[in-house]
């Protein structure tokens, strides 16, 4: 909608040519940069021809001594006569460049509209004589933490080369307190684990959910990023990366010794792991740091380290409110598939129209209808619809290829009138677009079911890659598999389209580079509240972890927490039905969906009223007070108005909330409805007690809230008058 | 251009529920079947639960007991359960059914207009208790040899599994003589090894060409199919397979203490190697029979047991020959690639327009024009341009997935000009798609490809397999990529494409159901004679193996079979001049190509006389003599005239023909035009001495000729008269 404008202002630019450093025993050369206001500073050296990097934050070490590397495939893909030299030791600096950079950019959409980048640089050259290569380590040293990337120019003796490991250390300086969930290198919905790092390991196994669609873990020590921790100085140290493009996705294994994590990249079906060609780089590998929690949530670090934006026109491109035919199958009352008659359904020939239908499909055309309606009457954009295509009796668990052809629909679901019917309303449908992994499969009917979406004017698209890869043996985070969603979103930008990608990578920030990618999901989702629930803290964690890299398509706005009141389902959602609303605060994505079913909204019509007002694209977002795993409270302030929002948030111990409103504008007075927990509310026994209340605030004005256990609050404040 | 039609006539059917067999020791039920003529008797029966069949050639044992099964992977794919039940044993006999099939079918191209499709058939099913699953195995019984093949129907206990290995014994009576080459996974180029089956293992390493792109070798023992062979009492047995769909391609394992061949899929990435959804089959396993070695090249049992055509129009399919620039690139006189410039090429960043040409690149207009002008001069249909895309520069052995684009000229060739130039001339162009093995890539251009030569006109495209597969860990002939060329097929005939695929999997009678597939390589062609070159005897084994499943793109009619007379290359052909010419007639394709250089074609004008007339359609073929490795000579009738061409070819130690010419046509006098070997011709010392002589001769007449070491001769018989 907004084209982005990025101001340069190149501050001051130092070339340093053959870096003197500080002569030390045995050798040791080396150079420092510090961020902007100083506090951040990294230290470049070479240590027996290892490089190496510290971090420290004011006094306090963030990263100790860590080196870096990478260890080369003895692969016959290797470049002729280099299949064995590793990049990892026989360096030489021979060139430092310090620079700075101050501009500002606007997001298409996002939690600002506008986002600083203000960095110091320090660009290291290393010369490895035994191989006459060279490569570059370059890094970004903001206020708030660290991006470092290692760069490989084309040059005479390095064009082609297999990463067998990376091998960038990140030492830590202390026995942390971390928010992790293994290491793996098909699923990110495990539930977060809250320990020591030198608990880890003791704590692995449970820590796995083995029955998950597809798992693949690797190591006892090893967890995924954004993996958020908090020293017992009171550091708050998050480690991620950003812009992984062609490239494998990184995890962390920790030697629990030392405390020193190592990066681990997810493999193909060979058991390598990147295939490089120069010139080239890695992902930058971030690292932020601050002593206030909050800066965990505002920091702009890992958007800033990744490219500007690469689509021309992007005014196809808009936050979006959705409902869905979702829950009503995740609970389990109606179903994907048409029909219970085939054990195994071969597209093509297999022949619906003589199938008994089983009465509880989701996507039928009537039943899209209602949810059409209920979108129009409360000014929700579009409506997803999953399960509207052939093939959903067998999908799952039998590593089939062709499972799906993502453009001819069930019998009962008429795709043609839908779409008119939705867009008389004002409406649009949302396309689904289930690859039961197999991407092999889902890129050859790509163009065709984009095609079938611009027919119809479907400008939105769900995609899933539930259970394991097919091309067979490869992992949903390599390089190739990341290459597949990368391509999916390219393609899809060519239609016009936006993407919304579960079980996808977990994101690194290409949101920037490709605003058409909207949503993800990479982690454990609200659908898991109905197949044994979350943690209450879950949601005050994932901002620090896996919101860390883009959105997540949470689905939240489940109102009728108990599932049992209209289901057979037991399970409950683990959150006050005021905890759902504050989620559209404190979750922050452009796209957000409206997840629960259009009755049970109708029975919490006047709470439902929060969901219907606010809005998911900002012009300003004020974290007011944050802790992991504790609480977490946002201000906003809508894009399109002067009003703002405000979500709280906390685990199941319950908060408050002492909330100074000196963000608003001193001008205007603003009607306030506040959606609390009610006294007795909590998550567990009472869910569903409210409490709504309006009243009138301005500039400067205090509230006093309490969030329940598991529960929360959320805020509008629309302007109402000048003063 | 043909329609095919099939007259279907059933002769008899007898059904025989429950079959008794006779009984024997343990319990064993057997039941035979014989074919058409009685002489090849198989005969199927139950051992203690594990199947087994054998087959006679009149009183010689062709297959000995020889046990089937399938062992199934424990894998999670496999349906619950059903993990570790392999399809091997506990089998009882519940149903046998005997069936004849008679019927005569038209290819749309073929060694002969009319194939007939007579067998008797024999259907076992059985019943695996332990698993409560049931499978059939179907014989069909031909005159000349077998079929039989495994099949799942769909059932309650089986819907999806796993292949681990399938183990179909294949027994042989003796210690016989064979032809064969390694079993590979990746590549089918080696030279063919005559040996006794006794000594393959100690050849075995010093058959491997360890220097080939893509090597993948599994067992000292292994071998390729089709595998020919001679029994000491003088029976010929070629054990092949015939309609290999969504399966892994078979190799045979043998046990050399106990001469029992065991098959031997090829596996993806994880080592698997099939993945089934009922109902489905495998392919048939065939096995050749006769004691005459000429009824192993006029066999029509492969092509008999694919299904019908499934092309409805084939009116765009059509026999071609072609020119290329092709052959100064193979001899190292031209290049592919444009510039010697880039140590690496990276599409759509790369400037070519901004490169130095490299002064020899192939594919330059003015080349291609020469090629041109020289096809519409001498009648040829198309012209073959390699090289014309960008790409080439680091097109091999980097692992490189984004290899080409296949839409993109280089600067030099002017697509749009050529086309028009072409055409205006009565030529086409035949496109090039080289995908370097990235299979993924190639998909993912594949729509936009076709697309390009649809707009330009061209109806033909040689691709090509060159290298280790991507999705890297998969093999030229697992399950998946067999799958990926049979894809290409199917989305080219969408578009009236034929294609002719280089590397690709070797041809198991495809081209019966997909006859745009006119051409394969699949064998080590005759590139080879510029890189050290094929023994002599090569061509007289092909037909017997390679060519079993189909025509292979062989590119004769190297007439200068000296290369260091035009270029550096220090090569020569193995054959002599003549021997090439024979070529067109004893390696049948309706794809020939016409392989040599314009300009040495008009050194030899008057023998390639012969190259522009040799058609390359038939309406019949009669093998007149044939031993593998020794000589083949076929007499062969134009599918457009009553004209009749003869092709003889030999080893290394030349051959005397004796041709009784009672198959012409009484009612006419020929015009007989005789190209055959000098009297001191010698494919090593004197291979271009050859003589042209032309008489008149009628049916019943008698020719004698004299083949050269590594020669041939050539005989065009034109209908002059009426008697």
């Amino acid at each position: 909608m907004n084209r982005f404008k990025v101001l340069i202002v190149l501050l001051f630019c130092s070339v340093m040519a053959m870096a003197q450093g500080s002569p030390k025993d045995n050798g040791d050369k080396w150079e420092t940069a510090a961020s902007p206001n100083s506090k951040v500073v990294v230290r470049f050296g070479i240590d027996n021809g290892r490089p190496y990097y510290t971090v420290q934050y004011g006094t306090k070490d963030v990263i100790k001594k860590s080196f870096l590397g990478l260890e080369l495939a003895k692969s016959k893909h290797a470049s002729k006569g280099m299949e064995e030299t590793n990049l990892m030791d026989g360096f030489e600096l021979t060139q430092t460049i310090k620079t700075s950079h101050d501009d500002t950019w606007k997001p298409v959409w996002g939690e600002t509209d506008e986002i600083r980048n203000h960095y110091n640089e320090m660009a290291v050259s290393l010369w490895q004589a035994k191989s006459n290569r060279n490569i570059k380590i370059r890094f970004r040293i903001y206020d708030d933490g660290v991006g470092f990337r290692y760069e490989f120019p084309q040059q005479k003796d390095l064009n082609y080369f297999v990463i067998k490991e990376e091998h960038t250390q990140f030492a830590m300086a202390g026995d942390h307190k971390a928010w992790w969930i293994p290491g793996d290198y098909d699923t990110q919905e495990q539930e977060t684990q809250e320990s020591r790092l030198s608990e880890i390991r003791s704590r692995f196994h449970d820590a796995v959910n083995w029955d998950n669609s597809s798992v693949a873990v690797f190591s006892e020590t090893g967890v995924q990023t954004a993996l958020q921790m908090k020293s017992n100085d009171g550091l708050y140290i998050n480690i991620h990366e950003a812009a992984c493009i062609n490239y494998p996705t990184m995890h962390l294994n920790l030697d629990d010794k030392n405390m020193v994590f190592e990066s681990w990249l997810t493999p193909d079906a060979t058991g390598l792991k990147g295939y490089m060609q120069t010139p080239c780089n890695t992902p930058w590998r971030t690292i932020l740091v601050s002593d206030d929690a909050r800066d965990m949530l505002s920091s702009h670090l890992i958007l800033n380290l990744n490219e500007p934006c690469k689509i021309k026109d992007t005014s196809w491109i808009h936050p979006t409110k959705y409902v869905g035919v979702w829950w009503e199958m995740i609970v389990g009352k109606s179903s994907w598939n048409y029909t219970d008659e085939f054990p195994s359904v071969q597209l093509g020939i297999t022949d619906y129209n003589k199938a008994k239908p089983n009465g509880k499909h989701g996507a039928t055309t009537a039943n899209v209808k209602k949810y059409i309606d209920f979108a129009a009457e409360n000014g929700i954009d579009q409506v997803l619809v999953e399960g509207w295509n052939i093939g959903w009796e067998d999908w799952f668990g039998h590593s089939k290829d062709y499972v799906f052809d993502f453009v001819t629909p069930y019998p009962d679901f008429d795709i043609d009138y839908l779409n008119k019917y939705a867009h008389e309303k004002g409406v649009k449908l949302m396309m689904h677009h289930e690859t039961s992994s197999s991407t092999q499969n889902y890129e050859r009917h790509l163009e065709a079911a984009f095609n079938l979406m611009n027919k119809y004017g479907y400008d939105a698209v769900k995609t899933g890659y539930v259970g394991d890869i097919i091309p067979r043996g490869d992992h949903h985070f390599s390089q190739s598999t990341n290459n597949h969603y990368m391509h999916v979103v390219e393609e899809a930008a060519k239609h016009h389209i936006m993407v919304n990608a579960h079980e996808a990578v977990r994101p690194t920030g290409l949101c920037r580079t490709y605003p058409n990618m909207v949503g993800n999901e990479s982690a454990r989702g609200t659908e898991y509240e109905a197949f044994g629930g979350s943690r209450p803290d879950h949601t005050v964690i994932l901002p620090f972890t896996r919101l860390q890299g883009g959105p997540m398509d949470y689905t939240p706005g489940i109102l009728e927490t108990q599932l049992k009141t209209w289901s057979n389902n037991q399970n409950y959602v683990h959150t006050t039905l005021v905890g759902q609303l504050a989620l559209y605060l404190t979750m922050y994505s452009p796209l957000q969906m409206v997840a629960d079913l259009p009755e049970n909204y109708k029975k919490y019509n006047d709470a439902f009223q929060f969901i219907k007002d606010v809005p998911c694209d900002w012009s300003r977002s004020i974290y007011l007070e944050a802790e992991p795993a504790d609480y977490i409270t946002v201000a906003r302030q809508d894009k399109n108005s002067n009003d703002w929002y405000i979500g709280g948030k906390c685990d199941e111990n319950g908060h408050k909330s002492v909330l100074k409103l000196d963000f608003l504008d001193k001008d205007y007075v603003y009607d306030c409805t506040i959606y609390a927990d009610a006294k007795n509310a909590d998550y567990k026994n009472n869910p569903k007690a409210y409490k709504i209340t309006h009243k009138k605030v301005k500039k400067g004005d205090v509230l006093k809230l309490t969030m329940a256990p598991g529960g929360g609050f959320a805020i509008s404040l629309e302007v109402r008058w000048n003063c």
